[in-house]
Order: structure tokens, then sequence, then C-alpha cells
């Protein structure tokens, strides 16, 4: 048994890592911290939990040394913390953004301020298994990927590696839920204003873009056009991207690399029917699953191909994706403790 | 050309006392007061007055002499400011619930605290013109009324007036969206706790059951078991109530007296249809609309009558229902600029 | 390993046994029925099972002997075909209302037909395991429970066993999600017509009345109101009922009785808490989940109680107990395969 | 007065031209068709109509002649049946897509079948005042628009009409409510299925991008590559275009063409805020109004353009976008009967 803790375990990510690891065969939650919740049941944060754990939040200062500790602070804390951090635990998986980019000028470009700890950031592994399994085993620090940027990268990642675009230029356009804001109200998020919203956030300048130019790069990095837009739901990310494909690609050449790519992937679906409702990746029927779908349909008229490529935010896109980590590092079956298939309907 | 002015028009209730009478042909709008906001453009917290209006908003000191003065300020706030505000206009209508109760020791026990301004409760009228038109003509001090209590009364009124209930016991449950609960961002009202809930925030206990008693009783007070339930939405109010008619009472009867009483009410619709599925009354239609539609089933295995009331809770359950009161009140046709007749589908 | 049929497998509630039995570790899902979808696979209509089951549907007449048969027919289906279908496994549990009632002259009363088959209405044990669980054990014939039935009884249950009501009057007013309406598009399902929709679609004369009078009747029947309104959610109920309590009983005697009733049961959870936003049961955190939440208020101005149960009309209030009934049934221990906990935020 | 008639006034679009036509000064709504509701109240159909106009449905072989008749149809019957009705009134606004392109071959393409009148094409102008005042003015042969191709157009169109762009070459990726596809239930609309959903519905080959193919080609057609996605919404379109800028065009040049085109345009707003959160166009504001929004931000890292633009699909859209051009084409102030401002929050 893994003895598992949880650092800022009141928020989103926090709460979901808590879910999914509770139920794990193979691991034990022994803390979970929050400083303004320490001494409060976790179901008083997340009621999911009453009945599931009878844990209670303790203080950061409080952790005993444990295997794995799964870091979901907000973004800029990991940095400042990881130096003491490091040493509860034998494995350590940041969640927050912290460590994912591996140049410290690209924390200045986009991130808008310099790294604390620049000397750590050669030591994490991007933790997203279909991109870096073989990294990942063994591990000792492992940092998750952003939610959109999970999306988009495994949405192209066959393209791009297998040579198939014309030119090295791709546009996504991302739709995401109102939970990948996190959990701290404010009136963006306040529901008479956030309801029903289709809310271009981020037209451009969205940090993830960092994220997917620096795991697409082979060879030479893309030139990513990224949007976002807030759209009613409080879970999910679907991603549209758009690229063109080299002259005489056809659809069953698409097929073949994400096949030779993503076949015996677990988590990773490809969704591309001819008839009925869901032909295509959705979101929604992924809610709680740590599944990525992907689909994709060439344009008859031209040589642009539309990838879309699904996720719930919380799971692949945060906490279940550091389980699946988890799960490689240690040497445990990658599905373990993330079998839930999703609901349908929903 | 009635002058009228806005005092605390960043709130859902002013802003929705803006939107109408902004387009009220026989009303000028000519100050709009904010204290956080004062100095910036009415749009930049109502983005549907874009281009609709170029007022900014002024502070409370700033307010000049005018003929009817809306206010929507928080709960608690109008009676302490009621003395100095009575000055500033001809006619005064109070959106808040400080001045619905006639009796001062109705505050304390459900508003928690002693009345600052007890000698105004007389002097103010129960502004529901369906309820009381006649005192509203002329009248220079007026009251809103409770979303849920209006709803509640106008759905039940008939029946008690009437002499046809059993006992003097009413019991309502009421559904409500998420903009009755003010613009004022908290954790309940975060997007991702609040989207999807069905939430039973006061199963006992609510505060517009001492208007709901206070304007049914005829002769003796009914005994009014009151229950709200948050629901998905961000306007509308469902209010179902169940009571039980005297033996020999049918539905026949019953649309008497519903028909005596509301038959040449504007605002007023009975919804009570045999086929199709808008058979009774639904508050999404009557988003930005003044009207209370009312409609009711007798079980046909018993003696109770279920009434359901719906009407958009800041229309007609407050800036709606204020700027119709405001027509009695200054001897404009009374449907003047409330005619919008809502969205379908929606 | 129990070998595991589902007859009508296309439907929300056939769509729910399969969700809960392919992940079910001492089952073995071996066939799934639907007449119009036989050869195609179970994701084409399920789109959460690609990649978790390749089965596909056939025909039931090519259903094969099993251990375990769920009937997930439309209402009527199931007495027209029960001789024939009780041969094909040692336990059958229908999930359809035909085998609910035990008196022939109910059907007639409330689903307006006579019983196709009122022989076996005796045979049959109503399967929810917190009211019947000794008659579960080794039973052959099981039926499931309205959703709104089951979240109303479980609700009120304690209260009725140990005498603490008043009178035997219970008013209930019951909030339910669109997917209880079952697979078929219509206008009233039309999601134009239908998001949004807070509709009273049935204040009077709901079927469900009749379970709840059966399963609430120690000694004398109870007098049941009982209204339905349709609100904006996919899954989930909430029930409110109202009752009156004796002179004299408080909220702690409240306490005792639930706890008495329910302190060992699995799936029921008592919500009631002085803070948090979470503080009474809520369907939508309950979704994918076999729990049913239940909490109470009492009016402190009276003696009415107010009784909130919340649980999903799939799980709880349909596959999820066919799945718990059929574990007490065989004799596995109850919670097998019904261990996820649900999603927050969601 | 204008007597006016509209033809096929059950569905969705029909019933928003009565919602309008009925409060607009200048107009007499004399009748409406409907073959499926004839002799039906229209409320019937149209709860939001319940005690504002009293009409009922007539046959379309009943229509009388008027001066103005829309043709709210399914697509493909407009063009079957405008022989005859030409004759029925002196102004035709077909709101279907039966006459908005200009050159038959295009209806082989797109819609995948000969046209039935093709001679009429080149009679018909493409109703969208702000791209065609002048030939509305008097037109007697009157088409709508795409709502995605009007929302695509008018954001794009300054920038087109202006040469700021560097290549002729157009991403548009289109979000849009359910009320879009109509009033006829199936299972891709069935509530369960349809709520919550981001439905891919059409990557490629959708029908609008002809539209925005013929009315953005000034000089040489451009190439568009169109997508839609489904979101959750009933109402509400949201266009996000990606244009790529010619060297050395800022915002400010961007700001001085939209200001050129737009600047005095009664139902355009340009929305492009540094704070708030309104700070780009949003449908939900839109509901019901005729306005399209537009908004634009510079990727600051390279030459990339977002171009935002909002509508209500119903409204500008459609039936309000044909007020409009009544308006134009009959001499009447062009915003008349459209000022409703829109509802905040929603």
């Amino acid at each position: 048994m893994l003895k598992v803790g949880i650092v800022g375990a009141s928020g989103y990510t926090g709460g979901e890592a808590l879910r999914i690891l509770l139920r794990h065969p193979a691991v034990e939650v022994m803390q979970a911290t929050s400083e303004s919740n320490a001494g409060h049941f976790l179901h008083t944060i997340h009621p999911n939990l009453r009945k599931v754990c009878s844990l209670k939040f303790i203080r950061m200062a409080d952790l005993a040394p444990c295997d794995v500790l799964f870091l979901c602070l907000p973004h800029g804390t990991a940095m400042r913390r990881i130096r003491e951090l490091e040493g509860v635990a034998g494995v350590l998986i940041d969640l927050s953004a912290d460590f994912r980019l591996r140049r410290p000028e690209d924390y200045v470009t986009w991130y808008g301020h310099a790294h604390d700890a620049p000397e750590y950031l050669d030591r994490f592994v991007y933790g997203v298994p279909e991109l870096h399994r073989k990294e990942i085993v063994g591990a000792r620090l492992i940092t998750g990927a952003g939610c959109l940027a999970t999306a988009s990268i495994l949405g192209l990642l066959p393209l791009v590696r297998h040579g198939l675009l014309d030119r090295p230029e791709i546009l996504i356009e991302a739709k995401v839920g109102s939970s990948a804001a996190g959990d701290t109200p404010q009136l963006s998020t306040h529901h008479p204003e956030r309801s029903g919203s289709v809310r271009s956030f981020q037209p451009t300048g969205h940090r993830h873009t960092a994220e997917i130019v620096q795991e697409l790069s082979f060879g030479a990095p893309p030139t990513v056009h990224f949007s976002a837009t807030a759209i009613e739901a409080v879970r999910g990310v679907l991603t549209t991207s758009h690229v063109f494909l080299k002259d005489g690609v056809e659809e069953k050449d698409v097929w073949k690399v994400y096949r030779a790519e993503y076949g015996t992937e677990p988590f990773i679906r490809i969704v591309k029917e001819r008839q009925g409702i869901y032909r295509y990746p959705e979101p929604k029927i992924l809610a709680g699953t740590n599944f990525c779908d992907i689909g994709f349909e060439k344009d008859p008229r031209g040589s642009r191909l539309v990838v879309m490529a699904a996720l719930d935010n919380l799971v692949k896109g945060a906490a279940g994706n550091g389980v699946q980590a988890m799960n490689v590092a240690c040497g445990l079956p990658e599905t373990t403790g993330l079998e839930f298939p999703g609901l349908h309907p929903v």
C-alpha cells in the first residue's frame, strides 16, 4: 500500500485527487492539508466524501513523511515550497503550473514573473504518460499538465510527430467549464453572471500555449494560435484544432497515425462515427473519467483537418492524470483506480 | 415626463428598474446611484444597457430632486436613510424589505432586529396593485413586495378572500433562481457549486412568510407553512401551494373566484390547459415580463387544491411591479413600459 | 461469477444497469437486448461504454439462460412477458412498475388498466433493501421501486414506523430531472422547450403515490398528497415532504429514529449541517451514486417537520437499487459494484 | 399600418416574428399560418403570446392579400411555393435559406439539390441592412440570412472590405444554441442527450459557409474554414473568427475600420473592454434583442486577430433582422419594434 498525502486538498483538483485516491486499491490516503479548513472533516468541503472518508484536513506544517505527495496548490505556491516539500515524500506530483515548463524564461514570458526554483525545472518530468511514459517510470518529481494543454497536445501529437502537416501552424479553439477557474468565488463566476455564458475569456495569450508549443516541438516549434472560451458547464474541455495536411494525405492516413500512437493507450479513445448523436468527442459523458476522447474530420473541400479532443479538466486534465502518472511511476497497473466509465445520460 | 432616479442602481433590482424605466415613454431617468461604481457608465455593470443609455452612476450624496425615486438598496439600508431620502422625491418606491411589514415587532421576529424608522411603517402602502390598487393611487410612500411573497399571495388570494378553504392552513413550496440572492459573489453562488443545484436553502423560517400572512389575513391570519428551494435558473419563481377546499367546492367554483378577482388584471394570466406542454405556469417564459401566471388543479381523490404561480423575481417580483405601482400612483396607464411579452423558446 | 442479462438495455435504466454491472467484480454481463438496436455495439447507444465493453445488443428471442435477468422494459411490457421470461433466469429483477403494487385493483386505479399477470403480484418482493432486506435474501422475483417513491418512502419511513406523526397526512413535493421521462424524444423533452423549465407536470394523480401509500402503511394507510415538478437537471430527485409531529416531539427525537433505522445502512446518509453550502441533501452530487441522502428541519414556529430526500433517479431510483437488491438476493456484500462516491463539483 | 402575415408561424422563427410584429407600432398582424395547428390559438404553440394576441392559426390556403408576408417555412419549401406566394403580398421576406445564394449551382453544392425557382435568385436581395441597405429600400423580395452567417459576416466585413488582411483565409469557429435546430424533437435534441453538450455537429461542410463566401467576396472570394459546435444554450450564437493582419496593422487601425463601417449602425455594438466580466461579446445578454455585438483582440505575439461576434439566432439571426429589413424596405424608422435591450442577469 502506498501512503499518499494531498497538499492543498480543499481545492477542486485536490478534492478530485481525494475522490480517486480514496478508492484506489493500492493506496492509503493518510493526510490531506488545507490551511483554512484544518480540523474539519473533508466532507465539509467535498460533500461527495461524506461517509466515504472520515479524515480531517491538517495543516501543511503537520505533514508526515509518506510515499507519494500530490501538490494541489495555487499556481506560484509550489515553487516557493518545493525545497521543503521534496523531503516529505519519495514521489512528488505537482498539479500546478509551477514545473510544467522546461525553460525558466518561459515563466517570465507567460506567467509574468521569474521562477523561484529554476534548478528544479530540469528535474521534473511532464507527467502525461501518453507523452513521457518511459521517463515517468521511477521518476521522483512529476508535474501535471494544463487541462487545455493536455487535450490540445494529445489531439495533435500524432499529426505532428508523423509529419502529416503542411505547415507548422496550428489553430486551437478551446471551450472549458467553470471548474477550471478554481474554487474562489468572484463576480465572473457568480452564478447569475456565469450561467449560460459563452465568454471569450482569453482570445489570445493563454498560458497553456507555452506547454503546447513545448510538447509539440519535434524539431522546430510549431506556431500555436490559441483561444479559450468559457461555456456553460462545470466540468469539461473540448479543444477544436485546425491544421492543414500535406498534399495527398487523406483521412485513412490520419487514422493510421492515430492508431499507431494510441492503439494501445488505455485512456485514449478515437471517436469518429458516421451516425448517431455522439459521433465526435463530447466532454459531458467524460465527467469523472480519465478518458481523453479524440476525433477528426477532414474538410472534403480542402486540406483542413479539424481535430476534436475532449476530457474532464479535473480528471484527465488534472488529478486523474496525476494518479495515472503515479501508477506508472510506482509500477502499478496504469488504470488502477481510474476505471470509472462515465455516465450516460448526464 | 416623470423625472425618475434609482438609488442602489448597480444591483440586480436596480438594473432591472433601469432597463424598464429607460424605455418607459413617460419617464426620464435622470440619475442612478452606486457608491462603488460612481463615475462609471451604467453598462459597465449592466452590459445590456450598452448603447441604450449613456448615463453614469453617481453617489447618493449627489442626488438631485426628482418626481419618483426607486430605492434598490440592500435590506436594512433604506430604513436608516428614509428620513433624508423622503425629501428627494415626491414619490418613493422602496424595493427592499424595509417597509413591507406593518408591525414593527414583525421585524424583530423575522429579521432579527428592531426597525429603525417604525413611524414610517403605517405610511407605506404595500405596493402590489392587484392587492392595493386604490391605496396606491396618489400614494407617496410605496413598498415593493418579496418575490416569493408576491407569487404566493397572488396565487392564493382569491381562495382566501372568497372563503373557499376548509382550514386556514396553507403549505407553500417555492422554487427560485439564483438572481434572487443578489449580486454579491459567495461560495453558495459560485457557479461550480450553484449550477444544477436543487438546494433547500430555507426549509422553514423564510422571511417572506411574514408578508404572506399579513396580506392573506382576511379576518384571522392563516397558518402558513413555507419552504424555499433554490433551483437551476437565473430568473424565475414558481410557488406550488397546497390548500384544502371546503366540501363541495369544485374546480368550476375555483375558476369563478379567480375570474372574479383577476378577470381584468392586465398582468395576471390564468394558465390551465388540458393539453400542450405549457399547461401550467412556468417561470422560464416569463423572464423579463411583468406577468404573474397562475394555475390550479384539484386532486380528484380529495379536497386538495394545488395552486401554481410563476413570475420573474426581478420584474413582477421586484422592479416591474414597482414600475406598475408607479404608473398607478402617478395616474399613468398601468401597463406603460411593461409590455414585453417574454420569449419562446428560451 | 453471476451470469447476468439485461432486457431492454437500450433505455436509460438499462444503460445504467449495464454501466454498473460491467464493473461489478462478481458479475459477468453476458447479454443485453434491444429489439431496435440488435446487432449494434452497446456504445452506439450508450457512448460511455465505448472501449469499456464490446458486447452487441441481441434480440429478446435470443436470450440464453442466466443467473440473473434485469428487466428494463417500458411499463406494461414485463407483465405481458413474465411467464416466458421467468424461465430464463434464476433471479428476475424487474425495474418497471409492473410488479410494484401488491393489489391488482391498484393497477386499475393508478395505471388505468387491469393487470395481465395478477398471480405474480404476491410473488414479487418490493426490492428496496432498506425496506425489505430479509425478504430479498434468496428471493427469485424482485421488483424495483419508483424513483420518486423511493426517495419519498425512505425519507419518511422512520417517522411513520416510530409513530412520531400527529396525523396520518403527508404532503410530498417532488422535483425531478429529465432522464426520468425516458429516452423517447417528444415535444416536452425537446431541449429548447425543456431546458430551464420548472414544470408542474403532475400536480396531482402521480402513480408513485400508490407505492408510497403501500410502503408507508403501518397499520392504517396514510393520506399522501403528492405533487411532481420537472426541473432543469438530467439526473436527480429531491423530495420535500411536509409532516406534522406529535406534541413534544423535538429534532433530537427525530434524530433518534433516523439513527435507529438507518445507522448501519450503507447507502443512506443523514445530511443536516449547521453551516456550509451542502447543509441538506442535494441530488447533483449524487449523480452516478447509489446514495439516498436524507435531511430534516423542524419549523421552530410549529410542529411541521420538513424532510428532504435526494437520489439519482437512474441509480438508487432504478438500476443501482436493483444491483443492491441482487447483491442481497445472491448473498454478495451489499455494496459491491456500487462504491462510486459521486463527483464534486459537478 | 402595414398589414402583415406570417407563413409557417408555428416554428421558432415564425414565433419570434410574431412576438416582434405584434408589438410593432406600425404593423397589424392579420394572419399567421400553420397547417398542423390551424384553428388553434397562437399561444397553444407560443405560450408567451397568451393574453398578448387572440389570433388563431390559419391554413396557407386561406391567406388573404397583405402588405408584407414573412415566410418562415422549412428550407426547401419556399422555393416550391414562391410563385403562388408572390402574389399574396407587396413585400415578401423569406427567412429560410431558399433565396440566400445568388448562384443556382451553389444550391447543388451546398444543399444537395437543384433549385426549384432559379429565376428568382437574382430578384431577391440579401436582406441584412448593414450589408445591403440601399438595395433593401423599396425591395419587394427580401431574403434573410443564416444566423451563423450573419454573425460571421458582420464580424469580418470591415477587415475584408478595407483590405486589412494579409491572406484571404478566414477560420471561423461558431457556437450555437439548440433553438437553431428548429422545433422538431429528435434524439439529438432530446433534453437528456442535448443538455450540457459541447457537440461538434459540423466540423466541416456547414451550409452557411456559402453565404459567408458570397458576402465577403470583395474582388476575389476568401477561403473560409468554418466549424460549428452546439453548446448548452437555447438561444445564442458566438462566432470566433481568426484572421491574419497585414504587417504593421495594429489594433487602432482595426478600431478605425470598425468605426467607419459601424459607427452609425443602430444594431451593432463594438464590445471591447479592458476590465469587467463582459469585456467581449456574449450571446446570453442578447436574448430577444436585435443586436449583433462585435469585439476583437490582436495577439500581441503575432499578426492574428481574433474577432468575436454574438447575436440571438432567432432575432438578429432571423426574425428581428427580417423586421429590420421590412422597416428599411417600407420606409419606417429602422429600429421600430426592435428596441428591446435584453436582460441582465439572465
